[in-house]
């Protein structure tokens, strides 16, 4: 395995790829693979570390590329935290919609780019965003087929398509946040997403209007051409309820869309891997929520299992 | 994560360790983790890349340190693969036994000389081995407190101790080997074991003597020092019986050791992550000893998961 990583924008150094290349042996058949393109979550404020190595790694293991996107976010370059909730945050027009979902359009051509030297399959490419990250990977979903999206970086369509799409307690519906979740959230919620809702708009709250909530909520905007989507998550989450993620899963299932869905009953918001490998603390361990592994190797493996592997090995061994 | 390869002997460019350095980050909580040791399979004619990058990268993505070892063995430095059998071949003692075992032994002091360098908690070492390598591996369980290998390195046995032991379809009694198996085997299967035996031992077949082949046989020198152990395999396996593996059981079983068998039912020999990840073809491929890893990830989270975890995460969302 090589790891690299890249600045997707020459002048912006915190925009970058860190790529885990598997390696080819002349011994193991297979040698192009599928890959997943990871946005760590952060709340649009930042990329959190533990959605990112350890998550590329799961990957890595079943045998895919991955690739960290560290896309732009509101405190990108300083250490991960939230940023002083007890004032209005001032606007950054630069780091704020669309740049993350340009940035990951940004990251899926870097990818493509390198098929040939990095013995990447274009055809199996899979996103895969948590929180504010599924968010973004929801967004693009979306997104691709919009000249919004691909004239912004200067693409055609077809360079941005990717096989699927796997969401962990991602926001899919600002709509349903602004009329729901903010009206029962208690003060400390209510800060957070006026916060989080003004670093990724980059709006003062008098231009937030509903055309501009509907135009961030991928929930209201699949089709057809949505990808095939994997979506899990906890019912216990008191930051990102539940409901982002079923309501995603009824505009795919109400637009034909392959999906599978797992909420989990118990558990937080941000369980990442959801044991001891990427949590801060215990409340972010939860044994059956790291059930979605596994099962997301199996959404997977329908998909980018490689064909034409032959039927039995060769190991000439000679006794004449 | 950071990946190294070292020589462990200063003049012999074949014998290394390729480190798979997983590493910290400021949000997680974590900071000093356990370490897998891999001795890949090969006959004692090679090291298999099989059994190496992807069974590394399994246990990293467990939030574990991965090593590979390529230890002696006959063919090392040349293509793996197994050398002509329709004639003896010529010995050569500096690769046979005990070399391999002292290079695992080394390798062990390696890892262990990294420890505060990588933050690697030395009470938490395993060692795992596959076939061949999976014979080293039992050889090292049953002699690292003998002076024939601590002496033999220039270490103490508390040195050389390690916490488990993980072992794929290995090979651990060459007295039943030489009973039942050579006895049974086609010719080609009889060919394929005077060549491997003739390459391990570096013995002339008059040298090799019920006591040569007892001191070779760790399913019949464990003892209630042997590290916990687990053995997996296939009852298909028509290279190496998998009556190996519950021999192993029987002697773990009778000394009180911990331990835990999974032998599946179909299968040939060498399915290493059984999957297509490390597939020459599909007779390698099998779904149902695919949950060898799982299982060992259950095996290894009973010892290795990091104790001290506080209760909650502290985000330091103010909100005045």
């Amino acid at each position: 395995m090589q790891i690299v990583t890249e600045q997707l924008y020459e002048n912006n150094p915190h925009v970058t790829v860190t790529s885990y290349i598997l390696d080819n042996f002349p011994e193991i058949w297979v040698k192009s693979r599928g890959a997943v393109i990871i946005c760590p979550g952060g709340g649009y404020f930042g990329c959190s570390d533990r959605e990112a190595e350890p998550i590329a790694l799961r990957f890595a293991g079943m045998g895919y590329h991955a690739f960290v996107v560290r896309y732009s976010t509101y405190t990108q370059g300083e250490d991960f935290g939230f940023p002083d909730l007890s004032k209005p945050l001032a606007i950054k027009k630069e780091k704020a919609h669309p740049a993350p979902m340009q940035d990951l359009a940004r990251a899926v051509l870097y990818v493509r780019s390198h098929a040939e030297q990095w013995h990447i399959d274009r055809e199996k490419l899979a996103i895969c965003g948590f929180s504010a990250g599924g968010h973004n990977c929801a967004m693009y979903s979306v997104y691709w087929n919009k000249p919004e999206l691909y004239d912004a970086v200067g693409a055609r369509p077809e360079d941005l398509k990717v096989a699927a799409c796997i969401l962990g307690y991602p926001l899919t519906d600002y709509v349903y946040m602004n009329e729901h979740v903010m009206a029962k959230a208690d003060a400390m919620g209510k800060a957070f997403f006026a916060a989080s809702n003004r670093a990724f708009l980059g709006l003062e709250e008098s231009e937030v209007t509903d055309e501009v909530l509907e135009s961030v909520s991928p929930a209201r905007m699949v089709t057809a051409d949505t990808p095939p989507t994997f979506l899990w998550g906890t019912a216990g989450d008191s930051l990102v309820p539940p409901a982002h993620a079923t309501l995603m899963a009824t505009a795919l299932a109400k637009a034909g869309v392959p999906f599978e869905i797992h909420t989990f009953e118990t558990g937080d918001h941000g369980l990442s891997t959801s044991d001891w490998v990427s949590a801060a603390a215990k409340d972010q361990i939860n044994a059956d929520a790291t059930q979605w592994i596994p099962l997301v190797e199996k959404f997977l493996a329908r998909r980018f299992t490689p064909a034409g592997i032959p039927e039995h090995a060769n190991y000439e061994v000679s006794v004449v």
